[in-house]
């Protein structure tokens, strides 16, 4: 099992929900760099337990401790290790779970792939808890990325059936980017925040829980950064943000919309703009051709399945009785993992990006 | 620029298209395979330019040479070098491009990446053809896979606005995908092809292209291969897809659906079949949860932009001159990708598949 | 800066010798192995300042604190963080190095890689002491290695002008290792324990320091592992090595000695033991041919340079003056890095073994 | 089995001596650089066989054919792939060793890895051979080094009982290297290759083989390129060089000879030269500090087996009959591999030093 990824910038993530501590190692940030611990704690609140009133119960201030590589909040060339102490768990919660896996949860293949060896308290190294450290990690990857002029965000674009509306692709600032990435239920459209909050209450009251859709873009990234074949963006992109838990889907511009235009509709024309700089009249690339960026915003969308541990009653198996049985789930859940998903996945896209900037010098 | 990927068994393609040849290197695969070169050309067949009526009139033979790695016919350990020659090119066609990129291809954003040195005669290290040597080295995973019992396959899902039926993704069958992938246009209804091929015709008279979906499975694996955080299944899938030029999207069971649905429709039950084996009822998962596989069928779909290179004139830039132009583009190029991108899917998957398996000592 | 290692067992490193706390994040272990906590805290013991009446006066617990990865005292196959924190420091003592670079350390060169933004208090993550995650960790491995048949050691084979007695390369046994890896002063002939310390103690009274040398084995490795070429067995293990401080050298089998042989007496003929094993009748090879274990002892010699840090007067440069200057070091130093340096290679050997019988499926 | 190796520039070798072919594919290299084919050819004729008369006498143009990545003679950014074609095999003549395992050759532990299937004519993928696409994509990073320059070169330190004069540390040239570069026969010392020759000649007639001694160094490599730990400059260069086949010890500096010091005259003290630079008096750290370059002349040490194929009668295996028997080797082969190791050692030097130079944005 490895729990690692990056080129130049290498992220490692190691700690399980119950275990002692969770937290990440971050090679390969240039030295010299002043740390924003602000943004460190606001995207990590983002991402808290307990913040917001539809997400679970479960209450942990999730500051890290940044044990190496930083001296004076002066980056030293040197590994960041960084590790968030797990405080306020409840263990026996999960105690019947052993036996009876939760479905579309991985305590089935984690158990086969494990022999039974794994932490499954929590979910173990599977739990969404995992993300505190990478959200840690991203925001110190984004404000390096914000002194060389890149800016990213996102918004929740679908929760169960109400949609928020997209991102212009062509003309999504850095200044819209900056304030959603303030919010704790980011929306371009505050007015559908009501909406889907009462999807998710409904869900809730009905012991059941409901998925959706983040959209993600950066802007300010200039042309000319990835490669053709494997480590393209979206290549690069895909592989860190299917590392976030819950994500089932990942396209890149107008991505699965593609499979019903045409070449005339779906070609972003070119031109030169005022300044003589090369741009296209719409961005249905997502920024990127040929897994390299070419200017524009890059816009991704991000599909996340709805949390599978409701408390709603569920067959599955007994591993222990070898029978088929019902399970009832108590532990404390989220009824919609999208809000606090948000902010990790805007973490992967930072260390992804970083990865690539650094990749071909331009940071 | 690294065109290379894999953890156990490591692809390493190289070539342009209209170089003197193209090629890959695929290491780490097993001594003592006796390479299926029967299927190495049947899945060469179907990617090949000319063989369709619908495709881009291009012809060649596209066998591969096998440098290394093989002897009598059987894989020695060491790595495994094929290169398949260039010879049916025109490049004079392509001369007006390297002013004026074309819209939603690789041109500008390689152009300004390699200072212009890039070789764009046909796209170069850009283009679809260098699918064939992924082709090749995907079929020989392949049939390394199909010895343990791992069958793969995939068909065309949409195009434009017509669809094939899905895969049933509890009951696709081993039989069922074998036989699609003897198929120059794979479909799990094939009252379908007559509208899509009109589909493709349709754009093709009108000097445009159409895009598509695709569909791919797998039956055979066993739970338990993969891996949470960045080697998940997901995430070493997507990485490799996103290798095949064209792919926009990619996601995994019910994918992008998943945003719609609640907790307690997406969650696939669990039970004990009649020999003792875990099975869910329902398949939302694709397969796989939490990164690692849980024995049901793998079912992966990957959304294809519509090819960019059309005959309608277009809007781009002139680099040389400073000023906006129009381009019109006369090379041969196929009005829809989608047909020859499925084998070049399929390989990939077969090459991230074994990689996993391996990883895992399954293989 | 990559502070990592590994294929399939991946090993990263981070901290400062000033810092909060020094540790390490092992991935790739098996799931299910029982920590030998003893072997950990006895190999922690061997490498701690102040156990040895010869070394530096700082002390230490270095007892680590493992963070993930371990339930119960047994590996879950999750990562295993583990951390250690600095408490006996004393950062004044190294003022002046800022500006005045010490000759053979890596002062200056980090200087200029880091453009001075990285933490040179006690040689920061450059320190010695960033070898007790990497002790800890090896032990873990080495258990792991010892439970398949594999038995590691090593002792000092030179300090100064004394040499101890040389490994017999064909007969050297597990229980020889095993107690050579129990001493603090490990040794083929404990009769030159004394000779060994007078040279030590006439440095350190001189102001001085001195160089060595150690030799390392490890028994029961099966033949076939290891690759040609990049994945050799000596290149695996010659990269991990070189990660200790102070190692210049890194030879194996009969090393620089074979410059001078004829291959009649270099080559190790082979013969069907009684048992109708394939064995060598001498071992110069060090177990090792083409990259790949042949099944007799694999032997390595490692030359370690004398601590840089001495309390003589040194010339150098003031890198803030821009004058020649003179350096006066008055911190606390080994006069003798060697027998604290071989529990640390061991261990280095102890992960790049484990990392190859892995990735050969050995384990 | 992997047969690649670095970060920013990969190098991925294939083929096997008696196969259709060998060659390397070399990804990463910066776009625009014009290769110098003089200087590609002139690498190659030094390693090739039949050049000199103390060599094997099999006799190959060795002229590779490059299929991609160059356009024009200038690197395109894309993967060059190249290849010789193998043209002079006698396969019969090593009939006999798929029985009989060559003592210190890689047959026998091959053979356990391979379960028997690797290709064992000419050493197959284990064969000096291979050295030759090493040497090739060596010459070309060497041309991109010298373009940014940093100089590199060797000579032979020692054959048998013979020693030339080793570099000066502290002085050795760009002009001294590069006049050393040509030569088929390249010593410090000319007089001694009369002395040189007759060890071979004389090991040559007793039908026996003789080891030998390289000295590597490269001047220009400015100061700060490298990393602690696992990827400093030692490590990278120790790691691809014992790629080499019959490589058997690296060392940097003074290396082995630094375990009989003292720190006080094994410290390289610092100064300000006339310009200001910052130089040591005395280079014994080989121009690497903390694995990072100080500015200084880079050395390196190879210490090479005796070539294992001798004439002489030797004892080994029979893996068919399960019997001790008599070998005697009738094939052509090299009685001192020395002079044609060496432009091979210098070709993975560049190639190490190129990919230590791009990750640190020298290049």
């Amino acid at each position: 099992m490895k729990s690692s990824i990056g080129s130049k910038v290498r992220l490692t993530v190691f700690g399980e929900s119950h275990g002692a501590a969770i937290g990440c190692v971050l090679e390969g940030l240039p030295a010299g760099h002043k740390i924003d611990f602000d943004l460190v704690f606001e995207q990590l609140s983002r991402r808290s337990p307990g913040k917001d009133p539809t997400a679970t119960a479960r209450r942990e201030e999730d500051m890290p401790e940044i044990l190496s590589g930083v001296l004076n909040g002066v980056t030293t060339g040197a590994p960041i290790a960084l590790i968030i102490r797990n405080t306020d768990t409840v263990s026996k919660n999960y105690d019947n779970l052993k036996a009876q896996p939760r479905p579309n949860h991985s305590d089935y293949s984690a158990f086969v792939k494990y022999n039974g060896y794994n932490d499954q308290r929590g979910g173990g190294h599977f739990s969404a808890r995992l993300t505190a450290p990478i959200v840690a990690a991203g925001s110190i990857c984004r404000s390096i990325l914000k002194e060389k002029g890149i800016t990213l965000g996102g918004h929740i674009l679908q929760i169960g059936s109400v949609f928020d509306s997209p991102f212009d692709p062509v003309n999504v600032s850095a200044r819209e980017l900056e304030n959603l990435s303030k919010k704790l239920f980011a929306l371009n459209d505050p007015s559908k925040e009501e909406l889907m909050r009462k999807e998710i209450d409904t869900a809730k009251r009905q012991l059941d829980s409901v998925g959706g859709l983040v959209e993600l873009a950066a802007v300010g990234v200039p042309a000319g950064i990835g490669n053709p074949m494997f480590f393209g963006v979206e290549n690069v992109l895909a592989n860190i943000l299917y590392g976030i838990p819950a994500v089932k889907g990942v396209s890149f511009g107008a991505g699965f919309d593609f499979s019903g235009l045409n070449g005339s509709t779906a070609n972003d024309e070119m031109y030169f703009d005022s300044q003589g700089a090369v741009k296209c009249k719409t961005n249905n690339c997502g920024g990127i051709t040929g897994g390299i960026t070419n200017g524009m915003p890059i816009t991704v969308k991000v599909a996340l399945k709805p949390t599978p541990s409701i408390a709603k009653p569920q067959n599955t198996v007994n591993l222990k009785t070898g029978e088929n049985s019902v399970l009832e789930i108590s532990g404390r859940h989220d009824p919609c993992i999208v809000p606090r998903a948000l902010p990790a996945l805007e973490a992967a896209l930072a260390v992804g990006l970083l990865d690539l900037a650094m990749e071909d010098k331009f940071i």
